[in-house]
């Protein structure tokens, strides 16, 4: 090869490479079946010949939260709010020493927190998210998320949100997809993070919600959060959600244990082409690993669901290059 | 004024009310108080050197739709909907010939029909909407907006929106506004035509919701509709609505009954510039007239409160050059 030659060639494969590098949707993923599978399902429902083309007004993706977009051990983030909440709440209930499960919050009593049964979590639950307005609830769980940090990676909870999915949102809405967050968090626990972290309006994230009441507060009107569930987001309840708040049923879901299985069902058996896919926690060192029975919950019925129904793991310790937000 | 000048003269004017006529963003308004309002709300929010500018992903504008979007007289949509169902489904309930309300429905005993109690309504739409899938649902319902003419106007129902309100809210989201449906009405019900009618989403589109039930037939799953309402939204319900499918105070909120007055307050009670309006129905001639007391709800604690909150009354005699979307 004279120089000429060369140094066309050398030219034409660096414009090459700087062109795919510019144009890789997912740079924090790294070369495997799950990227591929789901830059082959956008790129055939999106190309107008294509004969899985689907319409714009019905790519619809939803996305569980806990898991799938953010950590979720060694507890849920939320529940680590309420554990905190209690102790700031305490000096106003001196009788929380002696009372269980308060006491144990107070005391950290990790042994007894591990195994807090329903009704306890449900009491603690209750106690730190009602009996306040929306907007006064809001804005604790704003200033809480503002200076809480994880134990173990010691940064902010929102700092702890998965990069390679942030980029997945960004790939779909920028072909024209719509992302739902669905997920059994409260939705306005939720709502105080997801516009910044994930780019997802306010209406756009479903989840878990408190009975509310109307109330008139010193002439004014406030919304008073109630002692009750109104809805859990988890489970079946995710396609109920689906159909009462979005109206369309998904053609891609994200889900990563057996609370999303009936989401990821009810979007892999609409017809024409859909995607399911399932975030694997297979990361110690730089995560989290755990699969079928954790703390948090169970990830069995839809492991063995991915092989018979064609849902896609994503094993997060081979397919993604970074994990946390950039 | 010699020749040139007055050419020039005209041609500025021409050229000036031309300009005025393009840009008009409400034509089927007539100048007055109300389109002013509109117009002057929308300019003052959407410039950022005004000191009533607000932030894009704040500008949410909510809508009822029975009376505000659409014609409510002589009864809602919806329950003309209902009433045609029963005569559909009475082949199959020969009981029904001697048992009311359904006798009187079938009987087209308008007299019997003016004086359903409550109890009668709740199982009119009780049989009419469950016991079916959602799917199987919404194609009933499509099926019967194509062929269901309405008494007086003898056109399709989706004829009779406003075309006054759509303009509103084309003009809203040309300047960045989200534009969203709060109605009492059936969601899954509504949505079968707001995207087409009014071009919102169905997920922008909030309503009643009846329980769903996730359910396994033939091997596959789906959403049973059970006769139960799980969410009634009408009057504190909507602010309430609001906050849960939302999660954002409006600035601009359009109604035109009582069920209407707590969103109206809502609305109206927030921090910042904020819109919030009333349909007055003053139009017997091109469509009807009426306000406090009405067969299908009534305009008395709003049209009270229009005065001293500062909400706005459009007067549809006066204020709308049209009615029907062209």
């Amino acid at each position: 090869m004279n120089l000429k030659i060369r140094l066309l060639t050398y030219g034409a494969l660096l414009f090459f490479s700087t062109t795919i590098f510019a144009n890789d949707p997912l740079p924090s993923w790294n070369d495997g079946n799950a990227k591929q599978t789901i830059i082959h399902f956008v790129s055939t429902t999106t190309q107008q010949n294509s004969k899985n083309y689907v319409a714009e007004n019905k790519r619809i993706a939803v996305f569980d939260n806990d898991g799938t977009l953010w950590v979720e051990h060694p507890i849920y983030v939320q529940f680590a709010f309420a554990l905190d909440r209690i102790k700031v709440l305490a000096p106003e209930h001196p009788e929380w020493k002696s009372q269980q499960p308060f006491k144990a919050i107070i005391e950290n009593d990790v042994n007894k927190l591990a195994h807090l049964n329903e009704s306890e979590i449900y009491q603690i639950v209750m106690i730190t998210h009602a009996g306040i307005t929306s907007d006064a609830f809001n804005e604790i769980v704003r200033n809480w998320l503002k200076t809480a940090q994880h134990p173990r990676f010691k940064v902010a909870y929102t700092k702890l949100v998965y990069q390679p999915m942030i980029e997945l949102m960004d790939y779909l809405r920028a072909n024209g997809f719509k992302t739902f967050i669905v997920s059994g968090g409260g939705v306005e626990f939720m709502r105080t993070f997801t516009e910044q972290s994930y780019d997802v309006p306010p209406w756009q994230v479903i989840g878990s919600t408190i009975k509310l009441a109307y109330q008139e507060q010193k002439g004014k009107h406030v919304l008073m959060r109630l002692p009750h569930m109104e809805f859990i987001d988890d489970k079946s309840g995710k396609p109920i959600a689906i159909e009462t708040d979005i109206g369309i049923r998904p053609i891609a879901a994200f889900g990563n244990s057996d609370g999303d299985y009936q989401m990821l069902a009810w979007t892999s058996e609409g017809t024409g082409p859909k995607l399911a896919m399932i975030v694997h926690h297979t990361d110690a060192q730089r995560e989290y690993k755990y699969d079928r029975d954790t703390m948090v919950g169970k990830l069995d019925k839809a492991l063995d669901a991915a092989k018979t129904h064609g849902w896609v793991l994503i094993n997060m310790k081979e397919d993604w290059k970074h994990i946390w937000k950039d």
